[in-house]
């Protein structure tokens, strides 16, 4: 038996349990030569899978209507006439939402649980990290000694972003929107300070109080009034990595803020999208470093882990409500 | 005797002649060691004075009220007392908005009228060309073949942005606000397309016909819908070069539009802002460039000159009302 979840209606504003299908079918997958039986484990949700929900095109396609729905998915071989897999191993790639499915084995990488817990491969040993450490790296370009405010601080990319900030020598504010977030970001993560922007009635005076020698690097997930909060207070050359924008996916209409050119002319300051595919070349040395932060405890992680298949969609959906701390991961 | 145009009101929005105070006073100047009696031949006026005239700090700090407003000027030394300058010779500078003045020659550069016109020095000589040529490269980063887009491109800056961006191999389309100028970019600039954006009703649209491989680099002057428009036309890793926001100068409160941020992420694309003399160390090459291309009638420029010190505060409202082509000068 193999329980699969299709998308059956494009989401208008934010997506509802009844814009995913539940279909449970009596199958007998067998496998050719060269291909994999894969039993999943654990499945990532994320919040950049909205977009391609959405009939737009974006930087990947589209996911087609009554079609399986794929994120990063932790599965193991259940039989394998594939030499490069056999019976027992554990893999990650980007796989469908089913409990059970054959894989030719391409994209897909063996991860070891005995070097760190597998969930772990879908978070700060997978795109999470390489989304933290890249946009840190690549576009912000951190210097010991300067600021830097992360949004969205307590999610999964934030709360990585934050931490390899201090490796490197920042001032690290977080913004996120709970007290007991905010909390975990110093006491946790170690944050040199966090703010709620759920109680904080004036985010610009706030960030200049936290951030007193201005904001060099903005790690920016979310968009919105937040990340104009942060405009008035960057410094000259000020680098500015977008790598989400949470807070408009729901949105039906273009979101309208404001305009960030006149700020960008003042401070000489730089703003650019960042995709972490774009540097698929840099992953290998990557995950050697994070890998090794993680084994000297320079680097933890939270996760949100729902159990259950059937849990998936809602799972996606809390993401957008922030119900989540660090990764959100549903446990099959 | 001596003329000189003082602040006299930081501008409410678009400033007017009221905000500008003329003093005339005999004088009988004289010059200390050192010194050099410099009288004012050519003044330039531009958009990014009116910045300067508020309180607000930017990337220059604000005019004081009740002194003279001071912006490019080319000069002659009418007597020196020192040995770098002798009479008779012609020097560029910033220096106050006064029919005469004395200077210690510091930051003056001579310029030759026998290679250029001496108000070419002001325009395609002068912060104009390296405005243009290094935005252009620095930022933009050109690979022949790719689209430019250029707004505000009849005025001072863009009309070279763009016949650089021939030069260096580019599809250039120019974004103006007459049919007059528009005509000009495509006839005396050599640009490929030209758009009237007072005339076009859908510029998403217009843009896209113009671009129809897209828009790989954009260089800004303007802001507002105007730019809004160009983000629906952008490529992948595009970059906008935020050199100006003509558009928003004027506003008593920051202006807003459409949110970058979700195009940028879609399109791993670069914003970043541009201030010319973030970039010194590269004049004296570019200056060199330039004259090259100037000696071999690769670049054109064209000036509005207006005639009469007192109309200095005038030729600078207008360009607000984009009455220059080109460069705006005033002729003493």
């Amino acid at each position: 038996m193999t329980k699969t979840i299709l998308l059956k209606n494009r989401p208008k504003g934010t997506p509802t349990i009844a814009d995913f299908e539940f279909v449970t079918e009596e199958t007998n997958l067998t496998i050719a030569n060269g291909e994999l039986l894969l039993e999943t484990l654990y499945v990532s949700v994320d919040p950049y899978l909205r977009g391609r929900m959405s009939e737009a095109k974006s930087y990947v396609p589209p996911f087609e209507l009554n079609k399986p729905i794929h994120s990063g998915v932790i599965a193991k071989v259940t039989a394998s006439k594939n030499e490069q897999f056999k019976e027992g191993d554990y893999v990650s790639g980007m796989l469908d939402w089913k409990t059970q499915q054959v894989s030719t084995g391409e994209g897909l990488l063996k991860v070891d649980p005995s070097k760190a817990p597998l969930s772990a491969y879908l978070g700060i040993l997978g795109m999470t990290g390489l989304t933290a450490y890249l946009g840190l790296t690549q576009i912000g370009k951190p210097v010991a000694g300067e600021t830097l405010v992360v949004s969205g601080a307590a999610g999964a990319v934030g709360s990585v972003v934050g931490q390899i900030g201090k490796i490197l020598g920042l001032r690290v504010i977080g913004i996120a929107g709970t007290d007991e977030k905010v909390e975990m970001l110093t006491s946790k993560f170690g944050f040199d300070a966090g703010i709620n922007y759920n109680t904080t009635e004036n985010m610009v005076a706030a960030i200049q109080q936290a951030a007193p020698d201005g904001v060099d690097i903005y790690y920016d997930n979310v968009g919105g009034t937040i990340s104009d909060a942060v405009l008035f207070n960057i410094n000259k050359f000020a680098r500015m990595v977008i790598c989400g924008a949470i807070s408009a996916y729901n949105n039906t209409e273009l979101p309208k803020g404001l305009s960030v050119q006149p700020f960008l002319v003042k401070k000489s300051a730089l703003m650019q999208g960042f995709i972490v595919s774009n540097y698929a070349e840099k992953f290998p040395e990557t995950m050697k470093q994070l890998s090794g932060w993680l084994a000297e405890d320079k680097l933890t992680y939270t996760e949100t882990v729902v159990e259950g298949f059937d849990n998936i969609p809602t799972a996606f959906i809390d993401l957008f409500e922030g119900k989540n701390t660090g990764k959100m991961i549903v446990k099959i």
